[in-house]
C-alpha cells in the first residue's frame, strides 16, 4: 500500500527549466558575436557539469558557471557591461514569479486528505524555501527537503526520518535520474511524469524492463488514478 | 537543566570570516587601479546587503555580489580578464580546507556523552554539508540543520523538531545577532564566544543588561565549565 507521496518541485509542481531555458538562449545572443549557439550551448554545459559537485544546482551556481564560460570563449576580451547582462539574468530568475504547472493544485488537494506528502527538491536553499512559500502549497506537505543531491543514501535518510518503508512511498517526478532511479534502487515506487523540457545533465534512460514498480504518466492529472489502482491491486 | 546544546559552525567551529576577509583584500587590489580600498570595501558590503535576501549566504551569493560591484564601481570598463580572478577567489573559496577553531574537537568530544548536540549553521547547502563531513564532526551531531535564515521561528522549528523545550537548549555561537539574540527571545540560553573577526552584516549589540541566559565565553575551551556551573545552579 502507498501511504506516503514524495514530489519533485522544478518541473514537477511548477515551470523551471523553461526558465533556464530562456535565459540559456539570452547567453548565446550575449555572445553571437563572438561565437555560434552551439558552440556557446556546448561550452555553457560543458563549464556547468564541471563545476556541479562546487557550486551544486541552482541560479547562482549556473550565473557563475555562464560568466566563466563567457570570459573562457572569449578569452577574457567580454567587457564588466556585457558580463553585467549575466547578473542581470541571475537576478530575474531568481525573482521569477512561481509559475503551478497544469493540474498540481488539483491533484495536490486531491490526495493530501488520504496521503501524507513530502516535497523533495534540490537548488538554493533560499530560491527553493520563497519558490515554495509562493506557491501556496506549504501547507499540503508534512516534510519540505531541500537537500544538495537526489541519490539513494538522501531518499534512504529522508524516509528514515519520516518513519517510512521504501514500499509503501512512490516519488513523483520529471527527472528520471534524481526522482525515479534512486527511489526504485531503494525498493520504493518511482512516477515519472516528464515535463517538456529537461536539462541535459537530469537525462537518463528508462529502469531496463520496467519493473511493477516503474511507472509513467504523461499529466500530473492521473496521478490520483493511478494511485488508487495501485493499492487496488489492480495496475 | 540544559540537556541540548546547538553550535553554529562558521567562526564557531571553524574558521570562515577570516577566508572571507582575504578575499576582500584580493578584491581590494583587484580594483585598486580604479579605486581606494575604503571605497571598494563600502560599496561591497552595501551591494552584498543588497542582495542577500536574494542570494542568501555563502560564497556563491558573495562571489557574484563581487562581480557586479566591480562591474558598477569601474563602469563597465573592468575586462573579462580581471573579472575572471573573482570567479577563481570563489572557487578557492570554496575548496578552502576545513580548519577547526582551537579546542572545538576536545570540547566537542567532551561534551558527546552527555549531552544532545546538534549544528545550525547557514550558507549554501552543499558547501555547508562538504565543510561538516570535511571537519570529522558530523557523527557527534544529533541534527544537522543547514538554514536560510537565524531568526526566531527558524530555532522555534528546530526545538519542536526535535523536541526540546527552549529552557533545556543553549545555543553556542559567534554571532550575536543570528546565533544569540535570537534564541534567547524564545527564553533559551544564548552563549556568545566571539571569533577575531565578525562581517558588518552580523554585528549586533548584547542584550540590554544580559539577563541570566546570556552568557560570553572568550573561548570554547571554557563551554563545559560553564554549562556544568549552569546545570548546578551555580553561574
Amino acid at each position: 500500500m502507498i501511504t506516503v507521496i514524495g514530489f519533485d518541485a522544478d518541473d514537477t509542481l511548477w515551470h523551471n527549466e523553461s526558465i533556464f531555458d530562456a535565459n540559456h538562449t539570452r547567453f548565446c545572443a550575449l555572445l553571437s558575436r563572438y561565437h555560434d549557439a552551439k558552440t556557446v550551448e556546448t561550452t555553457l554545459y560543458a563549464t556547468e557539469l564541471r563545476n556541479l559537485e562546487l557550486y551544486g544546482y541552482g541560479v547562482k551556481g549556473f550565473a557563475l558557471s555562464a560568466i566563466e564560460c563567457a570570459i573562457e570563449l572569449t578569452q577574457g576580451r567580454i567587457s564588466g557591461d556585457e558580463l553585467r547582462e549575466i547578473v542581470v539574468f541571475a537576478k530575474e530568475m531568481l525573482r521569477h514569479p512561481v509559475e503551478l504547472l497544469d493540474g498540481v493544485r488539483e491533484t495536490i488537494e486531491a490526495l493530501a486528505p488520504a496521503f501524507r506528502l513530502f516535497v523533495i527538491t534540490k537548488g538554493d536553499l533560499g530560491h527553493q524555501e520563497r519558490k515554495l512559500a509562493e506557491s501556496g502549497l506549504t501547507r499540503f506537505f508534512e516534510r519540505r527537503e531541500i537537500v544538495s543531491e537526489k541519490d539513494p543514501a538522501t531518499y534512504r535518510r529522508i524516509l528514515e526520518a519520516g518513519g517510512v518503508q521504501p514500499g509503501e512511498f512512490a516519488m513523483v517526478g520529471n527527472s528520471m535520474k534524481s526522482d525515479i532511479l534512486p527511489v526504485l534502487e531503494l525498493g520504493a515506487h518511482g512516477i515519472h511524469v516528464p515535463y517538456s523540457l529537461t536539462w541535459q545533465g537530469e537525462r537518463a534512460a528508462a529502469p531496463e524492463g520496467g519493473g511493477s514498480r516503474y511507472h509513467s504518466l504523461s499529466s500530473i492529472h492521473d496521478l490520483p488514478g493511478l494511485i488508487r489502482r495501485l493499492n487496488a491491486g489492480t495496475s
